[in-house]
């Protein structure tokens, strides 16, 4: 099968013009097909403090009400990703911007309110599978925010290593699919604060012990879920880097994981 | 040659959600091939004044700076563009929203800054028929908001009736091209303030004669100027009308523009 690479950026890269411009440089010399996704970082937040729209945070989580889809639709399938489809055109990538609802391509319903209730947020149900080989066909780099629909016109706010995740599973039937997720930390380390404590192969069972000491904690668990979920769903390698290590030419630096 | 129709939507039904509605249902009964190219109206210029990002107005026209620039991709791209493809797809319409950089659309250079400095304001160069026909064989339909790029990584602000009318242009070698303007009033008037002085055939000797003598003025000269200039360039009818007749039963009712 053909190799397909899913790589997933997130807000340090997305909020920081000249960490992105070079990761984008980085990015474009990648081997097609490629799938890049992005989230949003702080910049709905700061745009909803400026404007006066209260954030509510339930159970560590934001709440996403009406005017908070509206500004997130606006900020990442808007600004963000529009940004980047810009810069990738003279890298010589045809990318293409698109949100889930853009060709149906990711349809989803929103979240039950019970036991807590978190508004306009989105489960995937599908990926339009065929709707990106047609793209890769067409020589087209596909770029996707963080914003799904139901399919009744409801826009709505999911996860952005979720939709990474979910897109990974949905090609591993066609292509050998390697997700990597980029973020600020050169892996996963066993010291959050310290870069030699990096983890370079991390199995199912070492993540398990690892979250049961404490070791792994935070935004890096639901993180690492994902990841492993892909790998139990015929996704063939599943990455963990920094954003500037994207195209190593030599040895691959950060985490891969495996079951 | 196959028809085809490109309806350009502005302000006033964008800004209103139940106008809106009303108008994607009628436009998603209409054959395909088709194109929809949307404005941004106020909403941009609402977000600004609330952010207190300063709009400079020259010669009657806004300054696109770069954070009004960013407003407006956030806005048009993003939270309109988004909106529109979210509610059409339940009418049975695979909506797809594109900016002029997705896939290379619209390629266009920033507007000389002489005699007078719009900013980031773009003029077209070239529109890309053969993205836009990919898509109609894919059963998509193109939902165009008015960015678009310089192929150097940099985003510009262009006017949706022109991008409506270069996309015209650009496709009436393949097509036979029908250009639909809606707005908030039921086509050209003699009086703006009475209906029942509708021009329903409007040649290009009569627009001349009425410009003359101040029977037509303000943004419907820039308006006609693009129709008469579609018209010009092989495209087969240029209509301006109501958004609420886009989805005409019987007779068509609004301003048939002629040579």
């Amino acid at each position: 099968m053909q190799h397909l690479k899913i790589v997933k950026i997130g807000g340090n890269v997305v909020n920081d013009a000249s960490k992105l411009h070079r990761f984008l440089n980085d990015f474009s010399k990648l081997d097609a097909p490629k799938i890049l996704i992005h989230g949003g970082g702080i910049l709905a937040t700061t745009l909803a403090e400026k404007l006066a729209i209260k954030q509510t945070i339930t159970d560590g989580r934001r709440v996403t009400d009406a005017a908070t889809l509206e500004l997130a639709t606006m900020v990442y399938a808007g600004g963000i990703n529009k940004n980047i489809v810009a810069t990738l055109q003279p890298f010589n990538c045809n990318a293409i911007g698109l949100s889930g609802a853009d060709g149906n391509l990711i349809l989803g319903h929103k979240r039950l309110s019970f036991p807590v209730d978190y508004g306009f947020v989105g489960d995937i149900d599908t990926v339009n599978t065929k709707f990106l080989q047609l793209l890769f066909d067409g020589g087209f780099l596909p770029v996707i925010s963080p914003i799904i629909h139901d399919g009744q016109g409801q826009l709505l706010n999911t996860n952005a290593d979720t939709i990474a995740t979910e897109i990974a599973k949905a090609l591993a039937t066609i292509y050998d699919v390697e997700l990597i997720f980029c973020f600020e930390k050169v892996g996963v380390l066993t010291d959050v604060f310290n870069e030699n404590s990096l983890i370079e192969n991390l199995n199912f069972e070492l993540y398990q012990n690892l979250k049961k000491d404490g070791f792994i904690a935070n935004g890096m668990i639901p993180k690492l879920q994902n990841g492993f979920s892909a790998l139990q769903n015929n996704v063939k390698f599943v990455r963990i880097c920094h954003s500037d290590a994207i195209n190593q030419k030599e040895a691959f630096k950060g985490t891969t994981l495996s079951l």
